[in-house]
């Protein structure tokens, strides 16, 4: 299933073998929160060189619900997506959107941020409903202590999220991959105790969660690099929710193989666009270079005469059509247009990331 | 400039031939009124087979505003379209978006609807801007009457537009082409005065205006066809801002050329589509037919799980990607991509029914 083809240091690149295609790693997945990565098509996602998606079982959950999934085929039948998919499981979710939720060892009961309707999830509901959902991997249900949280909290997260781990491995009744996620906040010793005990487990691979939840950037270095040098080789890891394009590079050096972010789009529907201040294949990864790219605000004034591109290291459908200028307008008079344009050339750019990335890792002497 | 190519009855297939291009006619202008067709790029347009587009000076004076036109060398030129465009003139939109205006014989002065800033447009400064914006085609600048206004009003408003059209001819400066535009309500008398009065002065094409504007469609049916008789045969007809897809068939029967409409692009943002009932190249558009399409509102939850292509009949971008279900999805959960998709299918309607009423012109023997 994972295939580790090259490695620099601690960084891999491979090949992951899926139900819908072999993914190349370290691979980006945009986000497709309720079956749509927001202002863009599959056809978009094809021309951006998107490998594999993710999408949000809580959200789908809420609308159009499991009945309406399993009626459909899955989301992906549903979009139309031929590539791999990947769901989280929901847990991060009820943590960071749902204001009234309880939990037990049981589970978890929450209120819909729609409509206020009281939802019950368990690792074996999560894995019912990402079943129908019929994504190629899918995630353990786990429960996630917020980054301020105090240790007591943050162990009894890890340790449920552990119980909660083999009741999703019991519960999944399909051949979709299935992977654990390592918890325990900023504590070493609770990161090492989650980590032994989840390898015990027969997940097809591990994920680094519960970090890029309010922690200082120190401690999420810190935790990912110790927590992948506890994973298995032989497995893809899979840090979630991460991150800014350095922290992307960073994980990718301390081994970590898939990554997921809201930041390319969510920045671009605000007007940040990601900009190469070189030619990204020039680039000394292996110095976890940190001043690579510049955020470039296009809404800003000064932009108004600027007829040059966007970014003049990227070929992205954006770059090669639409001046600064003219999406400075765009986002200046609301016009839905400068969301969708500025959502690609973000996404070009994490994919020009991750396969830059790819084309270093065992192209320099050790 | 304009060429009829072949005649069915009154209606006329022709070809303009403009600074940016030449367009077959009877033709559909899409509306970028902020230099944007809502939620589709120029690359989508030229796909669709959109030949030439409609930008409104009154949005455009408010922002960019004239300055920066005039320092983007137009919009075409900022917005990277190629082909043709046209700019209304700005009296329709200060009738219809600003409650605060003062009408007199020298212009108009109104209250910017973003903004509430004072600003006044006047035949000069119209054609100024519209020579700023730079589109193929400048409309006179007219005073509207509301579609319910006494005949005195709208006789003021008619004598007024025929002193403004006089002004306009002797402000423009470029060689850019400038159409007139004919007023004067449901009133038969008024109507023959302005279109009699209009064709004696040098314009370039001509245009019907002051319809769709509150009055019953048989007046709008029996105004436009009164008018387009007395237009001169060897100039090309614009009607303004009309209408539902058998209001065109209507108008071309009569002799109109060109049309522009929100319709398409605003029922498509509300989740109303336009589905052709029958093969169009198969339909009999002389008889002015009603009954050739049906408005799907996809966003019914009977579509939930309706995996059957939008329109059987179409073959847009759309069509060939999404199903019914999905696209209620997109709707259901307030995705922007529903926009976008739904905008493209409604265009492509428009599009076709074009091109079918083009083929049909001459096809038959009369």
């Amino acid at each position: 299933m994972f295939r580790i083809k090259k490695t620099q240091g601690r960084a891999r690149s491979g090949e992951l073998s899926l139900q819908r295609g072999v993914i190349q790693t370290p691979c980006f997945m945009p986000i497709a929160t309720k079956g749509a990565v927001k202002s863009l098509d599959v056809s978009d996602l094809k021309h951006l060189g998107a490998q594999m998606i993710l999408s949000n079982t809580y959200h789908l959950l809420l609308r159009p619900g499991q009945e309406a999934m399993q009626r459909h085929g899955g989301m992906p039948s549903l979009m139309g997506w031929d590539g791999p998919m990947l769901t989280d499981s929901g847990g991060y979710q009820v943590f960071s959107l749902s204001k009234m939720n309880k939990t037990t060892d049981e589970g978890v009961t929450f209120a819909s941020h729609i409509n206020g309707r009281k939802i019950h999830l368990s690792p074996e509901s999560s894995i019912a409903m990402q079943q129908a959902i019929g994504a190629d991997v899918m995630m353990q249900f786990d429960d996630v202590a917020a980054g301020q949280a105090p240790r007591a909290r943050v162990e009894e997260a890890m340790q449920r999220s552990l119980s909660w781990a083999q009741r999703c491995l019991i519960a999944r009744t399909s051949n979709q991959k299935l992977f654990g996620i390592v918890q325990g906040g900023v504590y070493e010793d609770l990161r090492t105790t989650s980590a032994n005990a989840l390898t015990q487990m027969d997940f097809d691979g591990f994920a680094i969660g519960g970090l890029s939840v309010g922690e200082k950037r120190e401690d999420t270095y810190r935790m990912s690099e110790l927590v992948a040098d506890l994973l298995p080789a032989t497995k893809p890891r899979y840090f979630m929710g991460g991150g800014m394009p350095e922290e992307i590079v960073f994980y990718v050096n301390a081994g970590v193989d898939m990554f997921d972010c809201v930041l390319p789009t969510r920045n671009a529907r605000h007007g940040t666009l990601f900009v190469w201040t070189g030619q990204p294949e020039h680039i000394n990864w292996s110095m976890n270079p940190t001043d690579f790219y510049e955020r470039l605000r296009v809404g800003n004034e000064m932009y108004q005469f600027d007829d040059s591109v966007i970014d003049a290291h990227c070929g992205c459908h954006t770059c090669k059509t639409v001046s600064r200028a003219y999406l400075r307008h765009l986002f200046a008079t609301g016009e839905l247009l400068a969301f969708r344009l500025a959502s690609i050339h973000n996404l070009a750019f994490y994919m020009r990331l991750m396969s830059s990335l790819r084309a270093y890792i065992g192209s320099q002497s050790i």
